[in-house]
């Protein structure tokens, strides 16, 4: 048998993009390079990191800001076999030394800004035997005791690398995603997944009528980091698509608007947080942003920002994934007829699953749930990770019932929109039904003098468990109990709210539990207040 | 480990259209399926066919017209396991038998229409142990002694097919190439090849920024019959994206006319010679075809049928691709910039590799061509047939080297688009250069008083071979040899043919050997005058 089998290897990304002769440049801090100049770019980086001992299997960690490099990185490492290990700067020192351990990274490339965490960490992680410096230009920082600066050493190397066939199945890319509670956990994902990933991922911006479109003349800039969850994923379509990238460095907004208008981005993906910082930095309203499409993800993206956006003319919506799916499950692309209010309520959803991608809403028993109740979102795709490595019983609880449990609770509407309504571990199980914490929150967020919220589930002989509301009022007021319970029986009349969701206890506190970063820490919530 | 292996099964194709909730029906003679009623169906098929003992590995045959049917036969026949057959109804009795023989046909489903040519064959297909009725209503013909009539049989069958988890790499799909000579030859694609190529397919019409977009508001309608590669792919495009389809039974270019009106089809993909019959219809002027798009394959668009359908608002281009290559190899998107006259030649271009596609021009050593200089076209894709079914000698000559050999001579311009100059085997191979004898019929067959062209390679002493051009003159009138050399002679100084490409040997004939499908016999041609 002579017949070629086709590996769905990423190095087969970049046929494309030559073949089609694209003419679009990659883009950072004012370095433009051709597709082609990119590829010989990605043997160059082979030859430095095979001359520095890296092989087959080897970890290969880059801790950078979003760049051209990275990009490399991207394609570079695993195309040698090796595996690219995406290092979160933004973890506290013990945490990122736990991860680079964990993995076993041979290899570490680090922008001189991330030099204190990198002399912070470096003692502690004895499998890094080369450092590159990830210099804009061709110098080596002080401070950094390294192989060189990836510039100079590109230069230096010999402008071919024969890269091996792969196995579509060997493991290209892992990076560690953080629970509020334990150790960083790895996940890891395959080229096959990869390419799988980067292929639905395109072929449902086909699909899109409306909003959604990627094509040859998108100008695409990521805003999520690309030590995030691959940039979610874009960065190999757009490169599969041969598109303009801009890669914008540290994300400052200045920068980022200025290169928005400079560069002519048309397509960007970003948290809310971004997004918000973006729309009112000072200089931002003498940009036209009206040709711009963001996707946000990360966390639900919030009526206010969303008409903020609008009202900027962005043709903004959402996505929703996660670590452990590579990222993207779902996408709010708009379908013909959904307009007014349920064009706004859809753009907000998690959207449509995207293709190939099975999204079930199940109970504990793994039942679907029917459209409009809610249950805990799983999913089988192409592109989730087998496993947390060397996480037996995690994995074996992420994977249970052979779908990848996301730990999210949602339901479909009859669109087949997924709306998100809570963390499982936040729902409250009620006599078998599920109550929306968030759901909750969010009504008695709006009531007059309530500064903060939290609704947890707390133990009940009768129902399991049962809803408490906790109250901070605002500074010099006051909120009574009946008020409360008035505005969530209006809204239980009207359907907004489950019969069920009348809450018995509302208490009123002076402050709630937060986690490191400001959010609701509900565990502690529920252990301080779950036997009352 | 519990996690899923997410297959590339046929089967997964079905999970976005429902998922997405797709409104959009798929229609065939005024009947509308949504595809919730297009997924029951595959089960009761799948039932009728599991209780007629077909399993999994066995051949199922479909002799249709382009129907909702047929589109059932393409999903449910392999989703069991099985493998589908796409009978050819064009071939005559003896060769179709030899294909349903060869594929050892075990049940097949047959239009009324083709009772003739079935009873023609029926005694010469020993394996065949079922037939069904792809009759418009519930009744079984006359003369089709048969299980029964598809509507019938799955109206009584059960509602639930337990289909099972199979392996992507397993056969989905067969059908038989017809070449000049010799007998059919079987092609066979998996599972993964065929969710392969839609993908790409699909994700390949997202790049589009100018022609050549299919989304969710698309309606489809075929017109290269399903029997003929897949119709090119595009139902399992469509079926996948949830589109709208409309199946137009047999082709009669009235009802054909109407239905893109009707059911306001916007996108078709066909050879020239059914394009030409739609546009020289007598009804024709009456319709809007100015929201139509068509993909033009099967042979090369001439120039006139180009301009005929511009000038009608159809948004028409190429691709390209063989039996062997499921097909689509490339499309002729017109990238950014690319107007005028240029845009011409690359919509009447092969078109762009599509995404993944590795295309090379080569020469006899397996050296690429520069752009612009003609080789053989060899391609890797992920969905191209392994072999030959049962053919050693055949299958090791296309895969020679590791790459499928097209059988076609092209180049590839500076922008990345394909042009097809000829047939390796017609092409004149002149002193280690390649002479196109399509590019001189072309030229010649402008000239006054040349009724039909042919141009072979004769063998020649010093150059190899050297081109021989024969000439049939229009009735009456007269043709010679310096006419002809003056205009080639012309076209060389030009640069639009190479200086090489001047005849010694011009000859004015009667007639031209022809096939039975009426095109030039070259190889008659060829042993006819080759000793001259």
């Amino acid at each position: 048998m002579t017949a070629y089998d086709y590996p769905l290897t990423i190095g087969k990304l970049l046929v494309t993009p030559i073949a089609q002769k694209s003419a679009a440049p990659i883009v950072h801090r004012g370095r433009r390079f051709s597709y082609s100049e990119f590829v010989s770019r990605l043997h160059r980086l082979a030859n430095v990191l095979a001359g520095a001992g890296i092989g087959a299997g080897d970890r290969v960690g880059v801790l950078d800001w979003d760049s051209h490099r990275y990009l490399e990185g991207y394609f570079a490492v695993p195309m040698m076999g090796a595996v690219l290990m995406m290092a979160n700067p933004r973890l506290a020192p013990e945490q990122l030394a736990y991860t680079l351990n964990h993995a076993g990274v041979k290899a570490l490339l680090v922008h001189p800004d991330f030099i204190p965490l990198f002399q912070a960490v470096r003692d502690h992680v004895p499998s890094i035997k080369t450092v590159i410096a990830m210099s804009e230009d061709h110098r080596a920082p002080e401070g950094l005791c390294c192989l060189g600066a990836y510039e100079a050493l590109l230069e230096q190397a010999a402008p071919h690398f024969d890269f091996p066939e792969l196995d579509e199945r060997s493991t290209a890319t892992t990076f560690y995603t953080t629970g509020t509670t334990g150790l960083p956990k790895g996940v890891y994902f395959s080229h096959r997944q990869l390419v799988l990933h980067t292929l639905t991922l395109l072929s449902n911006s086909a699909l899109a009528s409306r909003n959604g479109r990627v094509d040859r003349e998108t100008v695409y800039m990521p805003l999520t980091p690309m030590f995030h969850v691959h940039a979610w994923g874009f960065p190999f379509v757009a490169t599969l698509g041969g598109l303009k990238q801009v890669y914008p460095g540290r994300y400052i907004p200045a920068e980022i608007l200025r290169l928005i208008a400079e560069e002519g981005v048309t397509f960007s993906h970003c948290v809310p947080t971004i997004l918000q910082m973006l729309l009112s930095a000072p200089e931002s309203a003498r940009y036209d942003l009206s040709r711009w499409q963001v996707v946000i993800g990360g966390s639900a993206l919030p009526r206010g920002l969303y008409e903020a956006a609008r009202a900027r003319g962005i043709e903004i919506y959402t996505g929703y994934g996660l670590s452990e799916t590579c990222p993207v499950l779902t996408v709010a692309q708009l379908k013909p007829g959904i307009e007014g209010e349920a064009e706004a309520a859809a753009r907000i959803s998690a959207g449509l699953p995207v293709g190939l991608a099975e999204i079930r809403t199940v109970d504990e028993a793994m039942r679907d749930t029917p459209p409009g109740v809610p249950g805990e979102i799983v999913a089988r795709t192409p592109s989730l990770t087998p496993a947390y490595a060397g996480e037996t019983e995690a994995s074996q609880a992420l994977w249970r019932g052979g779908w990848l449990h996301t730990g999210d609770v949602g339901y479909f509407d009859e669109e087949g929109y997924l709306h998100i309504t809570d963390r499982i571990k936040d729902v409250i199980k009620s006599g078998g039904e599920w109550i929306s914490s968030l759901a909750i929150e969010s009504l008695v967020s709006a009531q007059p003098g309530v500064a903060e919220v939290a609704v947890v589930g707390v133990p009940d002989p009768r129902w399991g468990e049962r809803p408490l509301v906790l109250i901070v009022p605002k500074p010099g007021e006051t909120v009574d109990d009946s008020q409360i319970r008035e505005a969530i029986g209006l809204a239980i009349n009207e359907g907004r709210l489950p019969r069920y969701a009348m809450p018995e206890h509302v208490r009123i506190v002076e402050e709630l539990p937060k986690t490191s970063v400001g959010k609701l820490d509900k565990k502690t919530i529920r252990a301080r207040y779950g036997v009352g």
